[in-house]
């Protein structure tokens, strides 16, 4: 072993943080990152995994046997084991379980019966319950008995004998209270709390609404407490759903991997162009119809990629500010019209604007009032065009079910080519022939 | 008054949740908002001002005589208040720092001290402070003297006699302890901490990657404690920035209301359009050095935008790709040669994949083996380019200081437009002609 590697594994193993150990094999390409990973110790790899985006992590996990990968398993949270154990062989999640205790075995079956999508998917089995008839003298003297509380510890959740779930203590109200009170007395009855099968979106906004630490996850029909669900997790849904608009809009995955090799980016990328070819196509055809026209003057096909870029980049603004509208709930039947509306005016407008400057700059170009009328006719009935798809497309694949940062970008930029090509041609042919 | 609007002031004064109150302001149209902003009592203008957008609230603030404003800032918490005092009329200001004890106008002053976008702009003054010397025991007898803590408080901060910052004690650990420990025993001295001037990416990263639910924040010289950053204010950063790619993207404002008014929105768009409109009259000026190969093939005039069209949607993939791994710190000098070579494999295979493709659907559609070959080569140069200019790019733009995802999807379509139309129609007329 050269003097650099051994430098190198001692970094890896203890003198960086595991974030940052974490942080750097996420930054690598493939080959690096399989040789750092290497050097990592067997009973390292456990914590670094925990903080490893799932994509990666499950590559690594998938090459380890089977007594390396319960060595890590241990690690865990219940909720990330969860996630992970979800996307293994079936043969290595036996025996991960089976070399659980019972207790938590249980707990873990029952974590894998959640879609990961879902709140009980999200949900750690880390709670502290108390009951509500002591006094919060003897809830002190419980928690001392505990050697640590686990992170993010904000709230103590009161349960009845049953298990079902009463109400919250917060911690800062715990240690503000009388000793002689009882937990009723002081315990908040009225908090937040989710349902093992709501989705992690609606979870995500709860907790940014109510600017929330942890909150206790029940099951719907029984009120049974079954775990908590902690913001350092909700933080992950929110960057992804933030970030998922965007990387859909270029038709990239949510969990893109930015250092995936060649084979798999190629793949991925292809199917994407393949739908855009397509696009594309539609275009040319309605180019095509022109043929005669385009034949006879020449200026039309130097200018009519600018009617159908200034359709695609109005629309595109449209578009994306809808699709973050319906993202963050704001857009629904009550102000969809209003928003249609404005859209139409903004586009009118900024078409008469653009159409003038764009009309003369022609007129200047080409010698030619007749082009610069056309040209200028095409720019406000694509800006029109562009406004009225941009509103009413992504609220339309939203409500049949159709991702509208996925599909709309492709949708959109087809009818602005289209209406853009078949309006200034279309003109043309009309007033110049 | 009518039973209807009884009925929503009703709603609007505590029948609901103050966050859903704000949520609707922010969902309606201006005179919606303003008409529901006048049902809401004067006594409840501070409590959903909160919970506002800053760009809505302000509006509103703007609208407020000053006693009604100072009513409604005692109901903020000092960040929201010196952010919003940044941007209300310096006499205004002066007026509501002039109302406070002079504790607190101090507090105000060192706040209002911080740029928005640094720790300093983001952190709060309401810690719980505690000295290294004293046992357990009378840290609890201290915190019942509170009649409530804090929300977010997780951990107390501990400090000497001069107020500089030592460690902090995480509630879960006083919790634990044995009361006749001393603060110094149970400390911990290697926590994570801001300084006030570190830039709020930073402090989002740090809260991400040490998955923290508050932070002391430090004056970088005297380490004297300032106060702290906590969770609820880092999810907005978090949320702000992931979106921010995004909406700069469209050339749309981070903060974008998405029912600004009319002429608002027509002026900010209209700015958009305008750049692009450059780009487009870049593209046809390109278009136009060959109008005499164009007069001649007319098909040329219909395939052309399947080129450029080609070459903007696979430079964009890998544009999304790298700005997004520039905002997650995933790209330095050590991997961007490693990028730039998977991209440049990507867009040769891509390019050589839809080149055979389109070459075939071309010799198929214009019986012409010529233009099939012309095509197919200008695609695999557009792509390739694409590649090139979707890696560096953003990475130049970054190093010069300005933002890749508002300026790097215009200059990405530039290039992909005239690489597009130079290739094709420049092939064309050498081998065409």
């Amino acid at each position: 072993e050269s003097g650099a590697t051994a430098r190198v594994r001692y970094l890896l193993n203890g003198a960086l943080p595991v974030q940052d150990v974490a942080r750097l094999l996420e930054s690598s390409p493939p080959k690096e990152r399989k040789l750092l990973w290497e050097l990592i110790d067997d009973k390292n790899e456990g914590e670094v995994l925990q903080y490893l985006p799932e994509e990666i992590g499950i590559q690594f996990m998938k090459t380890m046997d089977t007594e390396r990968l319960l060595a890590a398993s241990e690690r865990f949270d219940n909720d990330d084991l969860a996630d992970i154990l979800q996307q293994l062989p079936e043969t290595l999640v036996k025996e991960v379980l089976a070399s659980m205790t019972a207790q938590n075995r249980a707990r873990m079956e029952a974590l894998l019966s959640y879609s990961d999508d879902t709140a009980g998917g999200l949900m750690n089995t880390d709670t502290i319950t108390i009951r509500p008839n002591i006094t919060v003298d003897i809830v002190f003297r419980f928690l001392r008995r505990h050697t640590q509380l686990p992170d993010m510890t904000d709230n103590l959740l009161v349960v009845s004998r049953s298990d079902r779930f009463l109400g919250t203590l917060p911690l800062t109200k715990l240690l503000v209270a009388d000793p002689s009170d009882t937990v009723r007395d002081i315990m908040v009855t009225d908090c937040p709390y989710i349902t093992a099968n709501q989705p992690v979106s609606e979870v995500a906004s709860l907790f940014e609404k109510m600017d929330l630490v942890s909150a206790p996850v029940i099951d719907a029909e029984s009120k049974k407490l079954l775990g908590r669900i902690t913001i350092d997790d909700v933080v992950d849904v929110i960057r992804d759903e933030a970030e998922h608009s965007m990387l859909s809009m270029a038709g990239l995955d949510d969990d893109e991997d930015t250092f995936a090799p060649i084979m798999q980016t190629t793949k991925r990328r292809a199917v994407w162009l393949g739908i855009n070819l397509i696009t594309a196509f539609i275009a040319s055809y309605v180019i095509g119809l022109f043929q005669n026209t385009l034949d006879q003057v020449v200026a039309l096909a130097i200018l009519m990629p600018i009617v159908a870029s200034m359709g695609g980049i109005a629309g595109s603004q449209v578009l994306t500010l809808v699709i973050r509208g319906i993202a963050l709930n704001q857009i629904g039947a009550a102000n969809t019209s209003w928003l249609l509306n404005r859209e139409l005016v903004v586009g009118l407008l900024n078409g008469l604007l653009w159409a003038t400057v764009i009309a003369a700059l022609t007129a200047f170009w080409f010698d030619s009032l007749e082009i610069a009328y056309i040209i200028a006719g095409a720019i406000v009935i694509n800006l029109i065009f562009a406004a009225l798809t941009g509103t009413l497309l992504p609220i339309l694949l939203k409500r049949l079910g159709i991702d509208p940062a996925l599909a709309g970008s492709v949708i959109l930029t087809t009818v602005t080519d289209v209406i853009g090509f078949l309006s200034f041609l279309g003109l043309a042919t009309i007033f110049l022939l």
